[in-house]
């Protein structure tokens, strides 16, 4: 009966899926993608990774509502951030899980997680142990702006919107290698 | 002489530049990255896009600081974005230019633009005009959160963080169709 096997199929597992060629990796907590409707208007986590397997995350601090960070998560470290309150990325330069704050002691702990329309994106509101964020040594890591409406040809000057670094890099890294890849 | 070779390579002029097998399109506001010192502490605005060409974007309430949106741009999004001080995103889905607002007349008038530490991000803080970013109708694209550290196996239900939407989708949208993409 086709109502039976339908009943069994990917949508109810916990196996990969693979929709308009995009491989999702199952977990418990995360639903099956079936229709726009429920995706936008649904009460079901339902998220959407990429074809890399990865989602993008904005981090903003609880308190200010400042943007602390951009980065990604695939499935793992998504349902390791919800089960653990603390925000765990996944680093593309590294490949692998990113707790953050491992290093250094900067943990986020996260107050809210939200879920975007189509539920390719997420939003972490976090409190930052420590009041930092960018491994730079800057409370957030957008530290400087960009104009608007520029005149010239040449490549655009950028203004520092914070001048005060939180923290001494060196002192926190120590010899760990850069993440920032040219 | 090398040194001739050197001043009149891809670094320093407007063609497409490779660099990790990253091809960045040229514009004449962006700078080559050339060292990561540069990059992270540098003035000089050098964006990364990845091997779509696309930079991630989020996109905040200047007024409230609510996140309002995740999206992508292209090189010449950006470009436009910096020009027209109005945000100018990349649809990846239809696969074109998308000047926020033509359809439904929610323009975001940019007010500030911040690149990140490593340049692989943009932060728009923009007003809105209208009050509504998201195409479902809600004020933010994120209305709904999800739970925290939850027991059990099953998908996990998201809770409605807005009730209330800005306006209706179908008087603004008409049969546009859904960018919501399974």
């Amino acid at each position: 009966m086709a109502g039976s096997w339908a009943g069994s199929s990917a949508a109810g597992s916990n196996s990969a899926r693979s929709l308009n060629g995009v491989t999702t990796p199952a977990h418990r907590w995360f639903a099956a993608r079936t229709s726009v409707e429920e995706v936008e208007e649904g009460r079901v986590l339902a998220p959407k990774f990429d074809k890399d397997g990865l989602i993008p995350v904005v981090t903003t601090d609880y308190d200010s509502g400042e943007v602390l960070m951009v980065a990604n998560m695939n499935a793992e470290a998504l349902a390791k951030t919800i089960e653990l309150g603390e925000a765990v990325y996944y680093s593309r330069s590294r490949r692998q899980l990113w707790h953050k704050g491992a290093t250094s002691g900067l943990v986020q702990e996260v107050r809210e997680i939200l879920i975007d329309d189509d539920q390719d994106s997420v939003w972490l509101r976090v409190d930052v142990q420590g009041g930092a964020s960018c491994h730079v040594g800057y409370r957030s890591c957008f530290y400087r702006s960009v104009p608007i409406s520029p005149d010239g040809e040449k490549p655009l000057d950028l203004t520092f919107t914070m001048t005060e670094k939180v923290f001494d890099p060196k002192a926190v890294y120590g010899d760990t290698p850069n993440p920032t890849k040219l």
